[in-house]
């Protein structure tokens, strides 16, 4: 393991890493939908809604279209979804709430002790595409001991974009390496160790379901810490 | 009392409201002064530093400079005061150690204890002049249990600027009537119910020492909530 005696802050992706956004959203939203007597297939709505997360950022990071936050660039996807699959039923409110299941994910089984313990050591962070109010009120729901909230919507830079990572370590007044960037997804990590953060990654099989594809199954790089969970992270960093 | 209930987040004041920035900073540097044998009169330094804080921003927020973060206004006055006192002897590893001594303020005896009963009900954050690290290490190092850090730096305007309440209650998705400005200082409050927040406000008659001016030692307006401290606060919220 590379000297990570300088690192101060631990800044953790969101979706798929910390929560289960997933198994989450299916059962969200499958209970919500027998609630309103609303007939869908849930599960592909899900699937298709975050294979549109992408590039629904990519228009904001292109500079197609000025800043939009994740609330509204989900809310678009939805919609779009909905009329595709001419899925009936869903009145505005509906739609504000399905739209809301983002800010009530359950995190992994091993996310809040591993957070509580690394806590004790570090300050703990977020560093998501989510905005800040999707991450407050996750954090609320769930537990999460987050130090400090940060987003991409506070540097309006979508990750992988470098001033996503600058921006937040200069919102700590920290150097990149003292920062580290923690998450289940490589690409993340190798966009975060480019602008100098330090790099901590560990699995989430199962993130996508059947979707799932290989390049996250294991790290793909030597980062400075590949750890099993997020509670053998916290051993690794001696928390 | 009005109806409050549709509030879901109360922001705090810090400096003064939650934290004791002069008793903290006078045992701090005086105790740095001793450690590095500087002499100097620390209480007339801290005095004449917060004096200085609300003309070093007035230039930020009147366009007269560019933005600049507090830890940078803070710095800025610090080294004229010292030229101005010809205090001796304090290097740039000094001058840095006692311009960060803003993150090492205490809280207030009761601070601790009204956040974290108040956090079971409420979104519980900061609305800070500070800047979002001071802030950050300020709640680590004091135990202060926000939901979210909210800070001036993140909307690039400085209490009492409308842009400042509005922005932090568009951060968190809220309407202004879903956030509740607690302080301890009329004029914030004041400038946060022009932008239809809700109020909060308790006295702490002792922040500024013999300079404290009446202005704040009693409610000047019919607030919705005026407490005692911080742990009333939470009683008279049902906490």
């Amino acid at each position: 393991m590379a000297d990570l005696s300088r690192v101060k802050a631990l800044l953790f992706d969101v979706f798929g890493s910390v929560v289960d956004w997933r198994g989450s959203l299916i059962r969200d939203l499958t209970a919500y939908g027998h609630a309103i007597g609303v007939k869908a297939d849930w599960p592909d709505l899900i699937d298709d809604w975050r294979a549109a997360y992408q590039p629904s950022m990519e228009r904001v990071r292109s500079g197609a279209r000025p800043w939009a936050k994740l609330d509204a660039l989900h809310r678009e996807s939805l919609d779009r979804l909905i009329a595709d699959k001419d899925i009936k039923g869903l009145d505005e409110g509906a739609r504000r709430h399905i739209n809301r299941g983002w800010h009530r994910l359950d995190p992994w089984p091993d996310a809040v002790e591993g957070l509580t313990r690394l806590k004790r050591r570090f300050i703990v962070g977020t560093l998501s595409n989510g905005n800040l109010a999707l991450l407050a009120n996750m954090a609320k729901r769930a537990g999460l001991p987050w130090d400090v909230i940060l987003s991409a919507e506070l540097v309006r830079a979508y990750k992988p974009l470098p001033e996503s990572y600058l921006g937040a370590a200069a919102l700590l007044d920290l150097a990149p390496d003292e920062v580290m960037m923690c998450a289940a997804h490589n690409g993340d990590l190798a966009a975060a160790r480019a602008q100098g953060l330090r790099t901590a990654f560990w699995p989430r099989p199962s993130e996508y379901g059947p979707r799932q594809s290989p390049q996250d199954l294991a790290a793909s790089s030597d980062w400075d810490v590949v750890a099993g969970d997020m509670i053998d992270l916290a051993a690794r960093l001696g928390c």
